[in-house]
């Protein structure tokens, strides 16, 4: 273990961010030291009563209330992918090594390269786009392409929520609350290799389905809210959705936490007919915990490549593994041992 | 995809050297340019019948006759770890980039400190004790625990031969022929699931145990050697052994392939209570053919390295993993969309 404790900042106090907090518990060399956000007041009251009073809290709209790199080594962006990150990435990454889970697959390219010239300028280290997927799992879908070319990779997602599909099966009239699952299809995996054999790659639409739970309105018609979440373009035409009824009980004491799973299968083979199956699964009771607790491992690579004077944008694709490990270079060789 | 291919010398033309020269033929970036060996005419017969008598062969105990770096970027050394590797690398490394799977755990360290002295005194660059244990798994278990602190991991191996075993088995007096595969126990999943939330650590001893296939002398006394056998300290003894009795048919017929399989299994929590699991697993009909294609990819990490004037020794742990794929770094980003 190094000596220097990696002082974090957390920007936005929702799950992610809770996740995170809750992951630097059990790092013994990060330690938290400042909240970023756009409620201070209400947070401010949060920390106190989760015993952390002592942790400064600073607007996330007046930079120039925030504290000098000389106080926060890197800080760990931890709001929406939609309208957050976008626009406070580029601002931290003026100011201190950032980290986050920036996960619009589209626009991940175009805000690496953002990201690098600002950290080029500013003298900052911008670890871009991790958390278990993307990041993790992209990490293993590279690998094992890699390590068995001619092979092919299929994701499986869940079962887990997706709060995009729940809040589009909340805008059904009718509908009070609604939660969607995305559950892979039970015979997943063997779809991925008959696939494999037949030279076919899968759409997610051919591996997954969609479990729906529904609170409605007294009266409301059933079958209509079945028939206009079904037909929604998207979200859930195409794919195999259950929609089961349930009521608001039930829906706050079942249906609360946020567990997910995800799978990277490999299919393929060496010399002539030898064949490799190579699957990555994670299953996780809590995601946003988990994300935390993969965020701050990348906050320590992105302090460990900062303070080599590595300045610019990192993707778990490019950072040297060993910069997550808690142990420095010659301890972390027991791992080959 | 880049325009250099990348020319690989194959240094041991045995199991692991045949899979790396297949492998090179799914790798379109890469070409086969030299083969180093100490039987060269006996080499030089196999290759022409594989239809390979345009690849030079060199004598490996002869460097003054090998070609110069011009002609080889990158050398993979396939030799066994016990006499050839450590041997082969220090002489090797001073005149090529190098890569192997030097696998005697307890002398990794020090085989890494010698080949980064050589490797920054010569300029060329060695990638060291890859292909997937050590190697991948590695890579997975130091990965896991970066990103999910507090957590236990457990690795079960097989089933697959175990050569040593093999070896083993074959000297008790009355065995002709013996082969010898180790086995994760059924219920091996289970038991590191329990281990792990009873703050216990198993042993390799309490997840697997050994299958033996036996061809006798004919009158041998089979039970002396079932005794002989399940008694060899550091080999079988403590471990749950089954003991077959087969013909040299059966063996010679159902007992030539090389077939392996690894996992890694972590157990953790993330937050107070939420429970995670991350999986790896590898399925290998051909273990020395997926080492190979491993190799492979390292040589490409080995040849970039050196190539941006990288040079000394690199692991698995701290080589930027885009650089084992085919992919430029532009290319690449498509794995994190």
């Amino acid at each position: 273990m190094e000596e220097h404790r990696i002082r974090i900042g957390v920007a936005g106090y929702g799950n992610v961010g809770r996740g995170v907090i809750a992951a630097i518990g059990k790092n013994p060399d990060t330690v938290l030291v400042a909240v970023f956000t756009r409620r201070p007041a209400r947070v401010e009251k949060e920390l106190a009563e989760m015993g952390m009073a002592d942790i400064p809290v600073y607007n996330t709209d007046v930079p120039e209330s925030w504290p000098g790199r000389d106080f926060i080594d890197v800080v760990i962006l931890c709001g929406g992918s939609k309208n957050d990150i976008p626009e406070q990435a580029p601002l931290f990454a003026r100011f201190y090594p950032t980290v986050s889970s920036f996960d619009t697959h589209k626009k991940i390219s175009g805000h690496v390269d953002k990201l690098d010239d600002i950290g080029r300028k500013c003298g900052t280290t911008a670890v871009v786009s991790v958390g278990w997927d993307p990041g993790i799992l992209s990490l293993m879908k590279m690998l094992a392409e890699a390590f068995l070319p001619g092979s092919s990779t299929a994701t499986t997602w869940g079962p887990g929520v997706s709060q995009g599909h729940s809040d589009a099966a909340r805008t059904v009239s009718g509908v009070l609350d609604a939660r969607s699952y995305t559950v892979p299809l039970e015979n997943a995996e063997q779809l991925i290799e008959e696939a494999f054999r037949e030279g076919r790659v899968l759409s997610s639409k051919e591996l997954h389905k969609r479990v729906v739970y529904i609170v409605a309105a007294e009266g409301a018609d059933r079958e209509d809210i079945c028939a206009k979440i079904r037909s929604m373009p998207d979200y859930f035409l195409g794919y195999e959705t259950e929609i089961y009824f349930i009521s608001q009980e039930e829906m706050d004491s079942r249906h609360r936490s946020y567990p997910h799973n995800g799978m990277v299968l490999t299919c393929g083979q060496t010399g002539d007919s030898d064949q490799v199956k190579i699957r990555y699964q994670l299953n996780l009771q809590s995601n946003p915990g988990f994300t935390g607790s993969v965020l701050v491992a990348c906050a320590r690579a992105a302090f460990r490549l900062w303070d080599s004077g590595e300045y610019g944008a990192y993707t778990i694709l490019n950072i040297p593994p060993a910069l997550y490990s808690p142990y420095d270079e010659k301890e972390v060789m027991r791992f080959l041992l």
